[in-house]
This record gives structure tokens, C-alpha cells and sequence, in this order.
């Protein structure tokens, strides 16, 4: 007997306190699937803790539609003032935290990471990532203007080229604590 | 008949990602007295996102062991280094996901503002803001040595001093949606 393909669903998540990109997609062996990707916008909320709100309750919204078994997030380490790392956090950790209450797995990539992993440079523009997005990911659909939502699919990706088989990757240290406690999320 | 006098129990949340304090008081008319404090050490937690998966699974047990009416955040907003500033936001956005998902309204208050409100004074070292609380919580209990933990219940009652009576006060803008959505938390 063959040995069966994995199929796994990863939910790619770029998050920001303006706009959430989101991107799913789903991995058979080797390729990979766009299945859906968009943006959350908050540009109508003004109240900080709304916008905070409106990333939970949209993130779950997002798991619970799609199902996926994986979730990776685009995290930048650094930033240019300390007042935006400290929202970035807070939208990251909103994310996170939405993620852990629907038992997915987490692993987090930095840009660099990501660009590197997709276009083979970790300084590549935006519309290098999108025009290598398009290519890998053997869409017809023309990719969306909303370079958030692209950039979300690119760590999804980025992700499934990072881990080849559930369980062998390098995602984060509860990882494998979590496949012996969840077997039947395994497919 | 006269005025009901209002009750209302506070938790106060310090948030870090190394220990988080908390704090929880009940407020009555212009009293308020301590119910319990305590704090959640990551001390022994290397992998950075099982430190968040700790915040936020610590902070829905004590929501759901206390049931406070109103969670108070203390927030700094400036910080030394972007990175640490990061780590913060992600853990303050963990522990207002936390009161979210529980249907907790959220204030959060600086550090200085909570100072001012303890003592009159935002200069206020760590000892003072500690003595002063010891004075207005009438407690014949010695406070504990851990100051996370005194730091907690110094913005919940911050929280309780700037918001005399539910639904008055200058919490954030979801607060009266809040109370109109939900009068069966409204003692």
C-alpha cells in the first residue's frame, strides 16, 4: 500500500491594528491550494479596544468557517517606534489568543523569513512576494490589490514549505505536546 | 425607599511576560475591600508562546474562580525598546482576549494615572503607591512582598476611584453598549 498524502489546511494571518490580512490554504504532499484570502478592516473603529474586539471576534469567526489544522502569523521583531510594536503586540497577541481558545497550533515567521522562503530573498518588494504568490500558488484568480491579504497567504505558505509533514516542522515548542494530546486533529 | 448601594467586584490586572499580578476587590458605595491577590509566574516557561498560552489560560481561571463585574488593566505606553514593548503588547493583548471571550468590560489606565489616583501623586515610587494601598484597603493583612501583585489591585482601584457608579464612568467607549446589552450584569 501507498504511503497516504497528507492534507493539511493552514490559516496564514497577517495582523495590524488598521487592517487583518487573511489567507487559507491547503497542502496536499508537495502543493499547495489557495482556498480563500481577505482583509478585516478596522479603519471605521476608532476606539482601540474595539479594534481589538473586532480582531477576535473576527479571527474566530475565520477559524470557525475554514477549519484549519495550522496557523501561522507574519511577526515582525522590530519596529520604528515603540508606541506602534506596542499595538502591533496587542493585535499579535489578540490574534494568538483566539487561536489558542480554538486549539490551533501556532508558529509565527518574521517578514524575512517569509520573503526568503517564497522568492528565495529576504529583501524582496511586496509585488516580488505577490508576482512569486501568484506563481506558486498555480491560481487563475488574479491576485487581490490588498497586499495585506497576499501577505497573509505568503505565511501560510511559507509555513507549509517550513513544515513538509505535520509534526516534523520547526513550529513552536508545544507543538508536539499538542499532537500527543490532540491525535485526532491529525489527519 | 433609599438609594441601593451599588456593588461591584473589580479584577485588576497587571500584565507581563514574566509574571502578571492580579488583584480583585469589591466595591461598595465609596468602600472597597480586598477579595484576593496574587500573581502568575512564566518564570519557568522558555518558549514564548507557551508564556502567552499560561497568561491566557491563568486569566480566564481567575475570571471564572472570582467573577469580577469589570477587569482594569494597567497599560504603560511607552517603554524602553521596541522589543520589549512588543512582548508587552502581546501579552496585554492575550489578557484582554481573555476578558473578551468571558464578556468582561475592559479599562486600562497608565501607570502614572494610577499613581495619581493612589496616592495624588504620578511620581510615586513602588513603596508609597504600596503603603497607600495598605491605608485605603483598611486590611490588617501585611501586603504581600510580591509588588506585581500590589500593582493589580492599585488599578482596579484606580478603576473603582474614577468610576463612581456602573455605567458613569470614563471607561472605554464599548462600556455602554456594554451595559445596555447585558442589564442582567448590572447589580
Amino acid at each position: 500500500m501507498g504511503k497516504k498524502v497528507q492534507e493539511r489546511r493552514i490559516l496564514g494571518i497577517d495582523p495590524g491594528t488598521t487592517v487583518m490580512g487573511y489567507g487559507i490554504i491547503e497542502g496536499k504532499g508537495n502543493n499547495a491550494t489557495l482556498i480563500d484570502l481577505n482583509i478585516v478592516s478596522m479603519r471605521k473603529i476608532s476606539d482601540p479596544m474595539e479594534k481589538l474586539k473586532q480582531i477576535f471576534e473576527q479571527t474566530i469567526a475565520i477559524i470557525e468557517k475554514y477549519l484549519p489544522d495550522e496557523m501561522a502569523v507574519e511577526a515582525p521583531f522590530y519596529g520604528k517606534n515603540v508606541q506602534s510594536m506596542l499595538k502591533l503586540g496587542r493585535a499579535q497577541g489578540v490574534v494568538i489568543a483566539a487561536a489558542m481558545y480554538k486549539n490551533i497550533p501556532i508558529a509565527e515567521y518574521s517578514p524575512r523569513k517569509i520573503k526568503q522562503s517564497i522568492t528565495g530573498k529576504g529583501s524582496a518588494s511586496k509585488e516580488q512576494v505577490a508576482a512569486a504568490l501568484k506563481y506558486v500558488m498555480k491560481s487563475d484568480e488574479p491576485l487581490p490589490k490588498q497586499l495585506d491579504a497576499t501577505d497573509a497567504v505568503a505565511v501560510a505558505l511559507c509555513h507549509f514549505f517550513q513544515n513538509p509533514a505535520l509534526g516534523q516542522g520547526k513550529s513552536y515548542s508545544g507543538w508536539d505536546s499538542f499532537v500527543k494530546q490532540n491525535p485526532d486533529k491529525i489527519k
